[in-house]
């Protein structure tokens, strides 16, 4: 699924021969993310994730990722460190693609979260807001209220066919959210895509947190509503506000919300919503007849969004006011 | 491209119960194997590979492919080692498919074999040949000579498509390997697809031998002539002798072949790489256009036939007659 360029070992030892990690073991193409080419090494200094940059990953942000990944990391946050060569680069070429090695982190991603992960993915999320807070570099959010638009404009002519009305209702969120989106929250780095499948435990404790390629500078409130939709709701698309309140409070033990932010969560719940909805209607509408690889539902945010629309308050999501 | 089934945590920590490796730490679904589903675990008692069969392997076979790993590894083979569980089974079901875990092999499959790797891979297969002749089951190979007419009917109609006169080349190489195929050649366990992706190595010392699932009962010397093929032609298609006699010098330390067994060796590489060409050329048929698969080059193995075809003796392989 995610292996797209093999690398003969014999190129992979030169590479390596720049780097202090001594050597090869073995290494292995793992069916991990879906933008790029991964690598699990063994070498004899340890365990090493090498990552082959593919052409939907734009190269100007590598810096800001792998920087952000040294920051946090020097934090104390459990995320991947960057390896640095002999030369201290934490960014190389391998196999005419931009390549990094950051280290392995133990763990496994849970299909079915329970209230425990979901306090512990709360208060991770906290210590990587707080972690983020001296970072130097910017990055801004291309996939944010103003970016919705324009992945409406490339859906709207045939969303009718996924779902009655789509379009209508995409439509009318789209204008409310735009009219009633919060600019002056507290703005920093967020992750912007911290779901199950990028967070890892050994048993309920959290264990690492990874794939900051949608990293960016942002609203740290719309961070904490990404989570709820992403952790909170069960496969019938009911929200289980028992694991709303374990996330929020995990969170809040850590960096708690101010007032503001808490209003703002529904809304906040709505446009994160949206934005999971668009993007995936838009790879929906994109595949080919008869492709092997089925894109993730578009109806299971749209399912999302509607209990946003009817949340009257913070309240529905398992915390006071 | 080889992960075809996704295992939640929760049911693979289920299965794993069963079994005495302690607790997982972490699994990566592999891009290895086209077959079956690959993952490469960690528990605290180390490193393993996990394989789902996928529905091309039969499940009536996957005794004799573990029992044989089993007794190989036994007779101390650098072969994977089926790890048992508290029932003492090796062939357990997860995700609902037949599901066996080995031991995890170091080592590095080597993309532009060397002289040392042929002369390692050369002794490997003998020990394996040892090692086996003792193994009590028994399976027939479906691809040896009296499997060939069979595919070549798939592919005869198309052949010429591929190649100019191609479906003519193969109906009498089928006719004159028919006629001539010696049948009282030593036999036993043989692997029938060892090449250089299923034998690791750490620097030039061979670490591992991997993947039984075409192994069978057939000629020995079928096996070495499978390996010439495999290991010791360049890429431009031409035949290295100096990789020839690095691979037979490397057998016949371990296990002198017969007079009979070299007098055949040219007319069994004839067989090997008509068996390659009509397995690839069936593939390449079968494949719609567009698909995003590439499968492997047919014509490589035509070829290698057109080597052996002029081939002499043994000699034309680097070893006296």
């Amino acid at each position: 699924m995610a292996v797209y360029t093999d690398v003969a070992v014999e190129d992979l030892e030169a590479f390596l021969a720049d780097y202090d990690i001594g050597n090869l073991l073995s290494y292995k193409g793992i069916a991990e993310g879906v933008e790029n080419t991964n690598f699990l090494l063994h070498t004899s200094s340890g365990y090493f994730i090498l990552t082959l940059y593919e052409k939907r990953v734009a190269t100007h942000d590598l810096p800001f990722f792998l920087g952000l990944m040294e920051h946090l990391h020097a934090r104390g946050l459990n995320c991947p460190q960057p390896v640095r060569n002999r030369a201290g680069e934490a960014l190389g070429k391998l196999a005419k693609r931009p390549a990094a090695m950051v280290t392995f982190l133990e763990g496994v991603w849970p299909r079915r979260p329970s209230v425990a992960h979901c306090a512990g993915v709360g208060a991770a999320l906290a210590k990587l807001h707080l972690a983020g807070s001296d970072f130097p570099m910017k990055r801004k959010n291309a996939l944010s209220v103003a970016g919705w638009s324009g992945l409406y404009q490339q859906a709207s002519a045939r969303a009718d066919n996924v779902h009655r009305n789509l379009s209508g209702t995409i439509a009318a969120e789209l204008a409310y959210c735009e009219k009633h989106w919060p600019e002056n929250l507290p703005h920093g780095i967020i992750h912007a895509d911290l779901f199950p499948d990028n967070v890892f435990f050994l048993g309920s404790e959290l264990s690492g947190v990874i794939d900051f390629y949608f990293a960016c500078t942002d609203t740290l409130a719309y961070d904490v509503a990404i989570c709820l939709n992403a952790w909170c709701f069960e496969t019938d698309h009911s929200f289980n506000v028992t694991k709303g309140r374990a996330l929020l409070q995990g969170y809040e033990k850590v960096r708690p919300l101010s007032a503001q932010e808490r209003a703002a969560l529904p809304l906040l719940c709505r446009g994160a919503a949206l934005r999971f909805l668009l993007t995936r209607l838009v790879d929906w509408l994109s595949v080919p007849a008869g492709a092997l690889v089925r894109p993730k539902d578009p109806i299971e945010y749209y399912r999302k969004l509607r209990f946003h629309q009817a949340a009257a308050s913070v309240r529905d999501y398992g915390i006071e006011e």
